[in-house]
């Protein structure tokens, strides 16, 4: 089940980016459940990592490693989170790290983990260790297909996407693959997303450029408000493309980039929802006239959240009741609510706090019959909007999260 | 559906208070749907009201004049929450209270409105006036059922009980009725609570008392988080008793009742979970070893609220990654996660923050196999403990509230 999710596009090979994928048997058998991303010499790599208190190992060790730079390869597998799995799993992603340093002859904490699965469970470390061999013999510009399958837990597609953006002058490709749907939320969701270019960027002017770009696209989206231990978000750069280095956020290049890769980022965000767990229907929900922007995103959030309002988005039920609940428990202090509105598309439904005198059912009843639909509200009390992106809650929700171990 | 919910207790007259039912068809035709409640003069009266912004004409008003004291009317009926109707509502609260000033000949502003069910629409205020009239001719103070019965909506039974307390060496009778299914979360549900005793208490101690018995129970139930725009929690105190007044809130009589009372809350919010839309299981959250009480709430409520662990209690599902993925997300300053541990009743699942070494799934699976458990969570950072009460999130509860207005 999922809403309007495109197939792979045409995904571009990125210069200095190889990859393999193998299978471990981690939780399936016959399936890939192992990806490989090798980086050219001279990459800089950011991240950005669940704020969770039981961050999951593997994220641990991206983090830090990241921070020291170098990085030259990226070892993901499915099927496993290696979270909560204390000293025990800390080894096992220091383990495959090293392996995959010892294939490749790189330098040692070179290489960054990354898991996403069940919680709780050690790895098959000597599989995962045999699979990483297969892995390295394979390695090739043009696998991202196969990676973005072999990252997927319930994912129903494989998500990945190029662009092609000039930066200083230069044609840069951007390509980028996520998984995830289910357990998402901002800071961040069970979300795996890797987005690798071939520009050329200072580590310190990518950290800026990651946290820019995470905070419009990854961390507007939620399914369920739940957060994983393991959401992990890194953009790659290989300096292949031939444009001067971008050291600075305040050079245009800099700023073509960011938008270049924002829209991966964003496209690749809004298919986790279109592929959300049990989503038959993809939601923008768009909230204006905050006094602050945390007014508007409070409202987003609790419309997006609200299990009421989900599943009356499921039944496609208009049903104003339960949005003005859901705005009046965002915790907005003194609203006023006879200054807010709330529009379905273009139809609005309600006005001055209280339903629209010439607005009907049957109208309201039209937008969310449809696969996809904005609802907007209108808080009229300053200028701030924020938009958040969401999907309902279905029988097919409760069946998937309620068989996931079964 | 429902969680061992009791029958009808025997529900005891409370002297000073006399109730009548009628049928005003505001949703539902064939069905009593108003509630009519008279106290006997003197009696003193308080109330906690739902702090969302949209709070409904009804809750406006009852707030108001609770305030200013001398109530000795409620009029609640079910199917219209009148909520979200502006000026019109309010009229509407303000005519359904005069009516009933009108034929009991009271004074003005002694009666406070409840309405609960579908927001943003009018009353059918024709029908109810008439309904009222019929009420007045079957006042009687053994009516507790049948009024119990007209508040329900999603309720599958109605819910009240009794208890007979000592009060300064004076028996005092307490009965309580409450409706809500739904919708329910702290601060407070879509929940009506009336309670009445005929204790002689001054309003001040009334007032200080409702509000350490709310915070004790309906305040700690949580069934999707969501919040109503119509919660009320009213006590009622007909000073019939003939205890000597309480004054002050050091007295033991005044811990007396708060503990009667307080056992009344308790039970009828427990019955109010064990009630809740589509619950198969009642499920106690303890958490203990906070280093402040909002750290146990926080974690409790991040659990009771997870649609990822109500899933797993539905599907009964001992799954520790999903625990720990909600303690985690709590948002503990610096959780040290080494000093976490997992009790499913008596059984360990996990401890220094990972799963228990003698630990087996079957044992956690047998406790979640019960239709009630206790998941308790030790924290180890501090001395404070915290319980909420909550359901599992089931196929039914998608059902009943994607149909809810069809």
């Amino acid at each position: 089940m999922s809403v309007n999710l495109p197939a792979l596009d045409d995904v571009l090979a990125v210069p200095g980016v190889r990859l393999a994928t193998s299978a471990a048997a981690i939780k399936h058998s016959q399936r890939d459940d192992i990806a490989l991303l090798v980086l050219a010499e001279g990459s800089t790599v950011s991240g950005v990592f669940t704020r969770s208190s039981f961050r999951a190992a593997p994220v641990q060790v991206a983090e830090t490693r990241i921070a020291k730079g170098g990085i030259r390869a990226l070892i993901i597998n499915s099927g496993n989170a290696n979270a909560a799995t204390g000293e025990p799993g800390m080894q096992d992603a220091l383990a495959m790290c090293a392996r995959v340093e010892q294939l490749l002859e790189l330098e040692r904490e070179s290489v960054i983990p990354f898991s996403t699965g069940v919680i709780g469970e050690r790895l098959p470390m000597e599989r995962m260790i045999s699979a990483l061999s297969v892995a390295q013999g394979q390695l090739s510009d043009d696998h991202w297909p196969a990676a973005a399958r072999a990252i997927m837990t319930t994912d129903t597609e494989p998500k990945a996407l190029s662009r092609v953006v000039p930066v200083a002058g230069q044609s840069v490709t951007i390509t980028g693959m996520a998984k995830g749907a289910g357990m998402i939320k901002p800071d961040m969701a069970t979300m795996l997303a890797f987005i690798c270019c071939d520009a050329s960027i200072e580590a310190s002017c990518l950290h800026e450029l990651i946290r820019e770009v995470a905070e419009k696209s990854f961390n507007r989206i939620t399914v369920d408000g739940d957060t994983s231990t393991n959401d992990s978000f890194v953009v790659c750069a290989t300096a292949m493309a031939g444009q001067s280095r971008i050291s600075s956020s305040q050079d245009t290049a800099y700023q073509e980039l960011r938008d270049g890769i924002l829209s991966v980022a964003l496209e690749l965000a809004h298919r986790l929802v279109r592929d959300a767990e049990g989503a038959t229907k993809f939601v923008t929900v768009r909230v204006s006239g905050g006094a602050e922007p945390w007014e508007c995103l409070a409202v987003a959030y609790t419309i997006a959240e609200s299990p009421l309002v989900k599943t009356a988005m499921f039944a496609g039920d208009a049903n104003w009741g339960r949005f003005c609940m859901a705005i009046g428990r965002a915790g907005i202090p003194d609203l006023d609510t006879a200054g807010v509105a709330l529009f379905l598309d273009d139809v609005c439904v309600a006005k001055n706090g209280l339903i629209a005198p010439d607005y009907e059912d049957a109208q309201g009843s039209a937008v969310m019959a449809q696969d996809e639909y904005v609802v907007r509200v209108e808080l009229g009390r300053g200028g701030f909007e924020e938009v958040v992106w969401t999907s309902d809650l279905s029988h097919e929700y409760i069946r998937v999260n309620s068989e996931y171990r079964t």
